[in-house]
């Protein structure tokens, strides 16, 4: 699989995101990285590593997008960024797959732009995994939609059950809204009408899910609009790292707290791997003709080197035409439209959030 | 300050809310608890204990509102409830608050119904303190109303501002946002119009504040609509259950991690103690003409003890009537109409819903 990466998207570009694509092809075999970005400055970061040269290679991009860039600005005005060429590859068949750890909202409006929606798909979600007691689940949507319509958290659960199927293996994930009630009365006008959808729907519906259910490991996709989505994942990542500090500082206050923390120390660090987002690496944008991973900011090689297998994996399984087969089966309500045939050409001259809220993450 | 505590109302009731009101009235002086429920089982309870006699009586109410039951129902078939006379008894004026850990949906739609709302409100909206790295910040609104309309976020965050700076005399808090970015053009619909009137309101308001910002103490109060609120609030919860379910886990499997925890545990005690729940005791509805106070159903006898410790705090300093003076100089746009006016009987026969969405917590 070719893995067209960002290599300049990400605080720590682009010498972490190149240790994290050599990290992938000293790991997997059957993964060459397509690094495009700055060609010096890639080399030079590159002179550092001993890798197998053969299965790396970069596709020189002259911009870079800045995090305080719009999407709609970038998309119009920096058409050689990093960002822009990964995608492109994407589009022209010579990369099966585009990461990046860049500017969120750009890396979906690019994909979105460039790859354009599935048919049936009336809106591309952003499906990220998240650690419960159990393991993980994945929660759709969690930034790419912030005002939703019921018909969309019905396409987002068929977009995570698919997903979900291919990547896992598993035969009927578990999927659940999230609510604020398990009782399909409970909730607001837009989960309640999702409800009905979701009850009627060829899915394993396993109902609402409350907040404070979501970690035990009884759901594997908890489907939400990208408004709540996105809170739920930053709460749940701030709250983390508070009660962290929290601890750390009760910790020390206490006459054995010191020795007591060397001794759990090596649970601590269990617990951080298992909570660790980049053991995930990143998360796919689910509904668009093709596949593109956008990764935390924050990214660690580690965690490129994961987005890079999963953006690999899901190439080799087709994950996108299962997704559009499965809407086609499915959600078969939404039928090309004119503005659909021309959304290429339109986008270019007017705010692309009319399709995708561009959250920042 | 005589506070009417709904006795049979939460997972441990009676033993729990009398065990909690007689703590209450041995720590503070000026508290009078009147026990509302049945007189037997509470005169039962009450047996147990030595308490200033002086200072507690009973109200007896024969019936109790199950869990299962509907805000509707309870309020038209159970007039006899012992939540119901708790409010009862403030309408008449012969409490000066109430305090329920009972069925909350119920509790909120007894005192919007009984109570009315404040002129000038359009939705009550229940406010509860989450602990913050620096200490506590107020959500409102923590789950009464799903679906808001713009000007009912404004509402929150007078309610809260004037709630604030009674109880913590805290003369301009920092009123934030709850959204998905911090600039005003990060969010949804509701929260995009909401950002203008905030930010032209006279409130001292920092703008929007992220999900993985809300416990970093950069805020006092943090205004959302119910649905996320809600969300937020269980998700919290949730998590924190977790990690420390994980982390315990994580310690147990490392050789030295027994006697490490042993090491950590005064830590761990003064964690819980600082986040505990129990510490804030109870989550009042704001907007009503009168003060009531919705406790956990797990409240244990120690949030009891503090929930009414508030209830006194807020109903001797008549925040209801701080809340009814800063709505009318700073919201004056909503007027008594014909359905306020009636609603009290219109609302006995159709679903409380329109009002307020009854949450279960």
């Amino acid at each position: 699989m070719r893995i067209a990466l960002d290599a300049m998207g990400g605080d720590f570009a682009p010498d972490v995101t190149v240790a994290g694509a050599l990290e992938a092809v000293s790991e997997y075999d059957d993964i060459h990285v397509i690094l495009t970005g700055d060609r010096q400055k890639i080399t030079e970061s590159l002179k550092n590593w001993r890798y197998p040269s053969e299965r790396i290679s970069i596709y020189h991009a002259s911009e870079v997008v800045e995090m305080h860039e719009s999407p709609t600005t970038a998309l119009r005005r920096k058409k050689d960024s990093s960002i822009r060429k990964a995608v492109d590859l994407v589009k022209s068949g010579e990369a099966d797959a585009a990461v990046s750890a860049g500017h969120s909202g750009v890396a979906m409006a690019t994909a979105l732009f460039v790859l354009g929606k599935l048919s049936n798909v009336d809106r591309p979600a952003i499906a990220t995994m998240m650690p419960s007691l159990t393991g993980y689940f994945l929660l759709i949507d969690a930034g790419a939609n912030v005002d939703c319509k019921p018909e969309n958290l019905l396409e987002f659960a068929h977009m995570g059950n698919a997903y979900y199927k291919a990547i896992f293996d598993i035969p009927s994930p578990r999927i659940a809204m999230l609510s604020i009630g398990e009782e399909d009365t409970k909730g607001n006008e837009l989960t309640k009408e999702a409800f009905k959808l979701l009850k009627n729907a060829d899915l394993n519906f396993t109902g609402n899910i409350e907040g404070k259910d979501i970690f035990s490991g009884n759901a594997d996709v908890i489907v939400c609009d990208g408004f709540i989505g996105n809170i739920v994942l930053k709460v749940s990542e701030g709250l983390a790292e508070t009660i962290m500090k929290m601890l750390k500082h009760e910790i020390a206050n206490v006459t054995t707290g010191k020795l007591g923390y060397i001794m759990i120390k090596p649970a601590i660090k269990n617990f951080k791997k298992r909570t660790d987002y980049s053991e995930y690496g990143g998360a796919p944008l689910l509904g668009i003709s093709g596949t593109c991973i956008i990764s935390h900011g924050r990214s660690s090689a580690r965690a490129i080197k994961n987005a890079i297998r999963v953006a690999g994996e899901m190439a080799k399984k087709k994950v996108h035409e299962i997704i559009a087969n499965a809407l086609k089966e499915h959600c078969p309500f939404r039928t090309q439209t004119k503005d659909d045939l021309h959304s290429n050409r339109e986008f270019e001259g007017q705010s692309p959030s009319k399709d995708i809220s561009y959250v920042k993450s």
